[in-house]
């Protein structure tokens, strides 16, 4: 039973939706394949539906194929376990919450680790029941701040989401190899390229973490990668720390007056111009950058802390926020430094061996972080906490500690791969899937425990896996368009092939009837545009809009018996014999 | 590939959940189908997942064969288009609302009208566009006061929901027929017995409704049905009137000392002894009961009426609340009697035509309305007003009017059916499939119109239709068991067959797994029991519960090359030839 454009649910539209940025957003409005029905949540017509669903099809076959079975929560869902495992709070703003009529609280769940936990706390208790792995795809909802980009980041989105379940490291090891083969597979068969770089597990808790990313300009995450192999996303960027110096033997520091050099760059041009060294000039490397963050905390305290960083790195937010995770981050304000008239804006240092000024034992109790890069034995020049002041020589190790070691610092090209690997490139990805080892904390939270071999209680250990589905259908279609239109692949284009009868004589439309016949009996899902009114050009102009890769144009030559075969993904147009068009369509 | 049990994710359980009060609930749970998450919301296991996609499989077969087209929303919705139906306020308590992070008022979807008729207003224009049948199988949400009998009344449900559009009082006819005639394929393949019955349309607004109700004593709702082949939910029911009697010669009221006579039965045994007739003793049918009722309407305010009803019968509040919908209705309370002192409590009466108490031109201003039997020209006895009074011969058309006939009173068995064929009897039965006529309600609040032959915009026409899909699979569940577990039908059962290796011996296990595989290549579906260390016995409570229907026990007979066949649904139990397994399967 052929479709026909004449039935078929959907209009084209000629113009850009106002609200659409990308080409994706734009191209699966505009062909009708979806609708907005609120910022970041949409409807889905048919053809958006079918394609839909062959992504979700694709990627059960892969999931099924290494033993994956299929479950179903609901979305809304009570909120003690979230409370459980502190999530109801942690989610902040981007969790729906509501009441029922009894006044008790529920959520619209964003992803289902905890109640995965709890199906499998009631019905297995054993270590022969392992290794599980249970996935369910199903629509998902986040109250972004900022929806955006279609279906790129939606507010409703169908996600599948994996959960497997061992009782051994080596078991999560293998359940987590195994989602990451099949993640590769599902992304071959989709044909999206994709990198897989480390990430920082963040929220999520838990130990190992990988993130697949589809390079793309528009894509909201930035990676680096190596030539020899390293990649990971900014935020799991670690760098490599320089080896400690030997301290014995260097200057003492000293303080010099310093008008004026309330930046690092005036500061430089002033240590030039009256302290010169001797070997080269001063570079902002050379300084001791002291930043001031105020962190949130989960039981909303506020806390200053400084970081230290060299002079020639700026802070990456994203980096603070994985740094000082659970706590959210921001710069501290006039407010903050009001509190704290002990830190001169602009002159802050780590303060003297014999009077520090930060750090554990300082006089102000601000906790003090230092940049891997600040590693013993290396000297700098920074404030002196007086008002255009600065100290040179300031050595690491000897005139100052601090309380730990943080990356807030930006990563840049050229920064060493952590892993030896070489220099790394920097790149924009879209996050397609994310592969994670929780570990143990969801199982402990839940009280999740089996009995091993020796009839102990141990504590489950779980893996949690999620790709975005209506995501990737987005990102299928970001890649696969031509500025005309659509141009799906073929495992999930709506239709294998759209025939379109052009022209007004009753020839063109008897032959194009007879056609779609033959394909479909063949096995074909046909796409036939029988509108009886509508030119040709317009016909195409849908038709390269919608985005079936391949099209038969049934026209002029339809007396004589053959048609026009268009691959819309070569371009390559060519007559065909009416008898041949199956095997020509085979053959693209 | 088939699926062994060892393998599969479920656990069954020897005890009824203590929730449990319907077998459905019991079974689905006890056999690992289902698993409760909060009042009235489920999570579903892979057996589960299975049942329902192969009956929401039969669902779009049914529904695409005659045209409808899937789409799909989301359950989370803006508040507007339901704001601009008042269904956002009809709604009640019933409605999950929640606000967005900035604030914005959002619900979830409890059926999805609005948004329909805003989509096909968005593409469509021209009455060339219809009809058009559109639907969606989705995850709805309505906060039911009393979630009850696990599936069969939840507060998260999967629903089938089609709309029909057309612009023809008679294409909406069709569409409707359309509909109506495949919710009765549905249920054939289904095999779910079902009677149709005339519906009121209620909240939901619209000209034409009716039920498909299943007849089960567990039922919600009540319906009558006569031998002529009248159906209708009592909600729904009309009382055939009587002719008006003439009322000439009919002898005047007159008001008697009734004393201690607050209830029909008293009233009915005082005017037997002190007030005899000749002809026959009074009886309750004689009397005109006058009932307070306190509507809410929508704006909140609160307005006494009463209803005057022959004495025998009783009221019946679902009635009621359908004659005066959308206001809430309830017993007036001692608090509404306090603000009304001309209301004699069990003496209340309509008063005469020189002093009427009630209706529109009365004393009281309270509204006053008739059941249908009280025709103009019959007599009564009712309250005069006064305590310890009542008025005799008081005859309606002559001595009191009303502002209007409402059904509220109860229906029974013997009453006639309105469409005069015959006697009707009760039965219970549980909604399974809805069918409305909409009308054009939902297209003129929301501007849905189509340019028509002549070029003249028309307003749409719309039809709503639903299916329970997981209420279905409660109902079958509820139909096809036998105490010891479920029996599914072959077409909706999670496998074709559930072979059992039934015996410690090796010879059993390889045959089991020959016959496994062959039946696999053969294109049935096999749920394997493997597990090498669990008794025949609990490996046959396990398979009665799950409730695939035909079950292969591979036992002592395997060496001879025989096993057993069982069918769950006749009980019978054959001996078959290893080589005859398959045809034998498919001869059940």
């Amino acid at each position: 039973m052929s479709t026909r454009l004449s039935q078929l649910f959907v209009r084209t539209l000629r113009e850009d939706p106002v609200d659409a940025e990308v080409a994706s957003h734009k191209l699966l409005v505009r062909a009708g394949y979806i609708r907005r029905q609120a910022p970041g949540i949409f409807a889905w017509l048919p053809l958006g539906l079918k394609v839909r669903r062959k992504i979700e099809g694709i990627i059960r076959e892969e999931l099924e194929a290494f033993g994956a079975q299929e479950v179903h929560f609901p979305a809304l869902l009570p909120r003690e376990p979230y409370e459980l495992t502190g999530r109801w709070t942690e989610y902040g703003d981007a969790l729906f919450r509501l009441k029922d009529r009894k006044d008790a609280d529920y959520l619209l769940a964003p992803t289902h680790e905890e109640v995965f936990t709890l199906l499998v706390k009631d019905l297995y208790s054993s270590y022969k029941d392992l290794p599980l792995s249970i996935y369910q795809i199903q629509d998902k909802y986040r109250d972004e701040a900022r929806p955006r980009a279609g279906l790129l980041r939606g507010r409703e989105f169908s996600m599948k989401d994996s959960y497997s379940f061992d009782y051994t490291d080596e078991g999560l090891d293998a359940s987590y190899q195994a989602h990451r083969d099949a993640y590769e597979r599902i992304f071959q068969r989709l044909g999206l390229e994709y990198a897989i770089v480390k990430a920082d597990a963040g929220a999520m808790g838990g130990s190992k973490s990988e993130e697949f990313l589809h390079p793309t300009p528009i894509g909201e995450d930035t990676f680096v990668r190596s030539a020899g192999g390293y990649a990971a996303n900014v935020e799991a960027f670690r760098t490599l720390p320089p080896a400690p110096l030997p301290i014995d033997g260097l200057p003492t520091a000293i303080v010099h007056d310093s008008p004026n050099t309330p930046t690092i760059q005036t500061l430089v041009d002033l240590s030039n111009a009256q302290f010169p060294r001797e070997d080269r000039p001063w570079e902002a490397g050379d300084t001791l950058k002291n930043v001031v963050l105020a962190l949130t905390h989960l039981d909303g305290s506020r806390e200053l802390v400084i970081v230290g960083i060299p002079g020639d790195r700026d802070v990456d937010m994203k980096r603070a926020e994985v740094a000082f995770a659970p706590a959210e981050v921001e710069a501290a304000t006039e407010a903050d430094f009001a509190k704290h008239p002990g830190l001169v804006k602009g002159y802050i240092g780590p303060g003297f061996a014999e009077a520090p000024v930060l750090g554990e034992t300082s006089a102000t109790g601000i906790r003090y972080f230092l940049d891997p890069r600040v590693v013993d034995g290396t000297s700098w020049v920074t404030g002196a906490n007086q008002h255009e002041k600065h100290v040179y020589g300031l050595v690491a190790g000897r005139d100052f500690v601090a309380d730990g070691v943080v990356e807030i610092a930006d990563v840049r090209a050229g920064d060493e791969a952590p892993d030896g690997s070489g220099p790394v490139e920097l790149a924009r990805g879209m996050e397609i899937g994310h592969v994670f080892q929780l570990g143990r904390k969801y199982a402990e939270a839940l009280g999740l425990k089996v009995l091993d071999e020796n009839g102990k209680l141990v504590t489950v250990t779980m893996g949690s896996y999620g790709i975005g589905v209506t995501r990737i259908m987005a990102v299928i279609a970001e890649t696969n368009n031509d500025g005309k239109g659509l141009i799906w692949p073929k495992n999930v284009a709506p239709f294998d092939v759209h025939v379109i009868a052009a022209g007004r004589e009753e020839v063109v439309f008897a032959t194009a009837e007879a056609l779609v016949d033959s394909l479909e009996e063949s096995g074909f899902d046909v796409l036939f545009d029988d509108r009886p009114k509508v030119s040709p050009g317009v016909k195409f102009g849908d038709a390269e809009l919608l985005g079936v890769p391949l099209i038969v144009i049934v026209g002029r030559d339809a007396a004589e018996g053959r048609v026009e075969l268009w691959n819309r993904a070569t371009g390559e147009r060519s007559s065909v014999g009416l008898d041949e068009v199956g095997a020509a369509l085979l053959a693209q």
